[in-house]
């Protein structure tokens, strides 16, 4: 059986920077084959990043990107890399752009993939199976891909796949079935969600039997607004055996020898298989696997969930920094666990040098608050600021009639704009510090401790973000290192402090009832009676439904956090706001 | 010919509200018998509300819908009403709903029309053409039908269809005509845009020749979240004749005899036409039209371009405060021309007791500014206040070294705070006025004067604002009514003033130059060169395209407001905030 050196590219591209992902491939490129590959694999869209949302209806955009992997094929060639073949995802559409005017300018868009080779455009795939729910929205952009494409490389026959193509069971894995290649390659923009990982594997080793072939799957890394990529890039055996895997999170060059069954027939230039028109073509002069040992690119050891969040977290927040050229990040400290979290993130992301923690004291913060934020500081060493807030709420209650709630919500707002002052006056963005509990039942003041560029703890529940933070501590000790959260901020009853002597628990069931009811109601669509066949008190629901279905509006208005799990709130989760349906009794 | 009495029911339902819904259906069915209808019909999704989105995932919410449309059934034949044919929207799905754990809830569901006859649900119909572009999603909800409707109703064969079935050419029509029908049934909830009734009856034209058919459009009305709905129901004769048509943003009951041909053929149970499957049946004892003079539903003269936005804009916010259920609403008025139109539109949807107008004045502001904000006040009667934010700026200058931008938005966000505190003192909603011009470009203040919970003139370009209050002054002087909007305010140069002297035309090209590049740029997907080409300047064009590259954040932080284009900001317009792609050289 031939043997092919294969490189898989896990690489952290950036949605619209066509230049800079075109020399991410170059550069990566000369190191596959620096380690002699025999044929390299990038992530779906590389060259555009993804996803580029509604870029697709932008003419000029299309033209740039079918322009982009025409160019990049020179240069790879001009780059002495041109007898290398290459597969890199790219946006394409049906003819040439068309003149302005065009009603549909969407029409005809592909999520296509390029194999470059001798600085050409070898051959082309356009994706079959187009995702259209959670945050996807393909059926928005792109026709489906109607054909298989079959490559003959190093005498192996090579079909080549796009994402979704894996998730769903028919179409071009079957076909490459029938087509009897030996190898599926498959090139992903897969998002992180919690566990995703182990339900990928099993996937691709039962696809790997449906194609009755060995499959190389490669994914990108990275954050991009909401999404985060994990990576997780692996090759499996036709037999379904883990032949090698990245590690989650980071860019990574995953090189590995793999015996592939020859190609049996003499080359064809177009079958029919499954219904699926197959186009098949030959790489002349692909040169055998280097002599000397075999290349093999380990495997990696799944990690504790706490860990894979915080690493996901951290990677969200440290590219939607950097990626949107900020230098630095502030947010309040309140002494609580949800900003202590939010900060031992961002010097993890960021480093000390990049975070600014204001403690914004009121005459409702507690002696223990200030200590415990001045506690965290110390030992993350971040940039640390007090502002009292009460001369500023004075001012106003000094000049309007407020009482209640109004009052409480005043001392966040005045955070707020204490926050955004030093974001304009210095440049940082604005972390906030809501978790999804709070989110998911409205328990915040809109434009006040809601105010904010980014939340990376968005889509983690209360009850996660303690495990996160003990995780995190238990992680530092076993490193020798200071545990970055004070053991006060996660042992202590969570307060908003906006009233004498306040409890979040006045207001809200525990978040040990609270959690389990919000995950089933939000993450599981379970409705009332669902929620009380499993065993929750069907006042606390009624209550905590109520809650969460009037709160659609703050959580609309919400900043963009990172996503881990399918049914974060945000763009993929769209209920209306004006909305009579009520669940609870 | 049969001559069949239709009766256009073009209401205003809610979204999630089934037994409100379901109670206008039989009150104006009770309407429709009065008027001797033999055919009743209401807008799509009429039970449920449109569109309901992810409440589509709900399977108690889909339950309820298939339960509520065979309660509807039973109770207007309890009413009395069973002999009349009812044709209403509400939402289907295959089989029962399935227990909890089913990893795709909304698989199956069906945007469906019910025919409700003798207390039964007598026929059903499924959407065919399912919309996925700008503000629809259908395919990420629903399973699209493959089969047409044709029930026999007095003699007459009639087809029922929904939306977008008549917006592509092809499928139920084309198969409709094929079937022999001589009624067309089309109901919709089809969103407000501007000029839209202009494509429409030339549409309803088109697939009436198609069908070889009469067609019945009905249309809702009412406004939901950002979306407006502006009935324009009609009747088009299969040789294209405008029967009659009801007018836009109002309620109304369009009743009118159609002489229709007697169906041809004897009747059958299935049959196959255009690859499509057809469900016959027929209604027994439908008497015919009653006798005395034909029902004539009248013809409404189209309005001008102004006027129709300007109900558009009532509408929508009229109905997001109502159906949220605002007593009131406040807004800042600076004497400026954004905030003053939205109070006209505030005082002419809620009467001016349910507006408050608070100035609020800062040592920049004119002298002329608060006169002419009193001036409006006057002229409107709303509840004007005026509360100085001096004191309460100076108190966050004290605390802070602050210059420059930071100054300027900081007293933005104290208008903010100041409004949002008065808000939950008081129980209004807060009205934010940033119109589209400025959101493209992204002059505003974040978490200032972008603070507020709806925004009527989020879509509205700001010469078309302009456009706007000088047909409501001009419409007053018609009626012999004051005009609400003083001569100042229109006729003045834009200004911020958030520091001496400023004027908008500091920062921003003129917006005659300004308008025309940003509607190319954001309605018209045109490219850099496109606009170029379109005779702008170069310049202005590189200015105008990096100022709207870099403001999606804010514009991702906008509150909703009422849709009258295509592509307003929100959710039919979907950009990544992290994105290096750039138009501008």
């Amino acid at each position: 059986m031939p043997t092919l050196r294969l490189a898989l590219s896990q690489v952290n591209p950036s949605v619209g920077d066509l230049a800079g992902n075109a020399d991410l491939v170059r550069s990566w490129t000369r190191q596959a084959a620096d380690a002699g590959a025999q044929l390299v694999l990038f992530p779906e869209m590389m060259l555009t990043g993804y996803p580029v949302e509604d870029l697709v209806f932008r003419r000029s955009f299309v033209a740039a990107s079918r322009a982009a992997v025409e160019r990049l094929a020179a240069d790879l060639a001009a780059d002495g890399l041109g007898e290398l073949p290459v597969v890199v995802g790219y946006l394409d559409a049906d003819g040439p752009p068309q003149v302005s005017g065009d009603a549909e300018p969407g029409r005809g868009a592909r999520n296509a993939a390029a194999l470059l080779h001798r600085g050409v455009v070898a051959a082309r795939y356009f994706k079959h199976h187009l995702p259209n729910y959670g945050v996807f929205d393909e059926d928005r952009y792109f026709v489906s891909g109607d054909a298989l494409t079959v490559v003959r490389i190093g005498g192996v026959d090579v079909a080549l796949t796009i994402c979704e193509d894996l998730w769903q069971a028919g179409g071009p894995f079957a076909a490459a079935r029938r087509a009897g290649v030996g190898l599926v390659v498959n090139i992903n923009g897969s998002p992180y969600e919690l566990n995703k990982d182990d339900i990928r594997l099993p996937l691709v080793r039962r696809r790997a039997a449906e194609a009755g072939a060995a499959i190389a799957y490669v994914n990108m890394t990275g954050g991009q607004d909401e999404l985060v990529f994990e990576g997780d890039s692996m090759i499996v055996s036709a037999d379904g055996e883990l032949l090698t895997r990245a590690p989650q999170f980071v860019e990574h060059l995953l090189v590995h020898d793999v015996e592939l069954p020859a190609a049996a027939t003499g080359p064809t230039t177009e079958t029919l298989a499954d219904g699926m028109r197959i186009v098949h073509s030959t790489l002349d002069g692909i040169p055998p696997a280097p002599s000397g040992p075999a290349a093999t690119g380990g495997l990696i050891e799944p990690v504790a969930d706490e860990a894979e969040v915080w690493q996901a977290l951290v990677l969200g927040l440290r590219d939607y920094v950097n990626k949107n050229r900020f230098p630095s990040v502030v947010l309040g400290l309140s002494g609580g666990i949800d900003s202590a979290v939010v900060a031992a993130l961002a010097v993890d992301a960021l480093g000390p040098d990049r975070v600014v923690g204001v403690s914004l004291p009121s005459q409702h913060s507690s002696e223990h608050s200030r200590e415990d934020a001045a506690d965290l500081a110390k030992r993350t060493g971040l940039d640390y600021r007090v502002e009292p807030i009460q001369p500023m709420v004075d001012g106003f209650l000094a000049n309007l009639s407020l009482s209640g709630v109004a009052v409480e919500n005043l001392q966040a707002r005045v955070r707020g704009v204490i926050l955004m002052a030093l974001s304009n006056q210095e440049g940082h963005l604005v972390l906030t510090t809501g978790n999804k509990s709070e989110l998911a039942v409205g328990y915040s003041t809109l434009y006040g401790d809601s105010v904010g560029g980014f939340n990376p703890v968005k889509d983690v529940w209360k009850t996660l973000i303690w495990r996160l933070a003990k995780w995190r501590n238990r992680d530092a000790a076993r490193r020798g290192e200071t545990a970055p959260i004070p053991e006060n901020s996660i042992g202590k009853p969570p307060s908003a402090e906006l009233s004498p002597g306040q409890l979040d628990s006045d207001s809200l069931p525990d978040y040990d009832v609270l959690d389990p009811i919000l995950i089933g109601y939000v993450d599981g669509d379970l409705g009332r009676d669902g929620l009380v066949e499993s065993g929750h008190d069907p006042a606390i629901v009624d209550k905590v439904l109520r809650l969460v279905d009037t709160a659609e509006y703050k959580r609309r208005q919400s900043a963009p956090g990172t996503k881990i799990s399918m049914k974060a709130f945000g763009r993929d989760r769209r209920l209306p706001i004006t909305n009579r349906w009520r669940e609870h009794g």
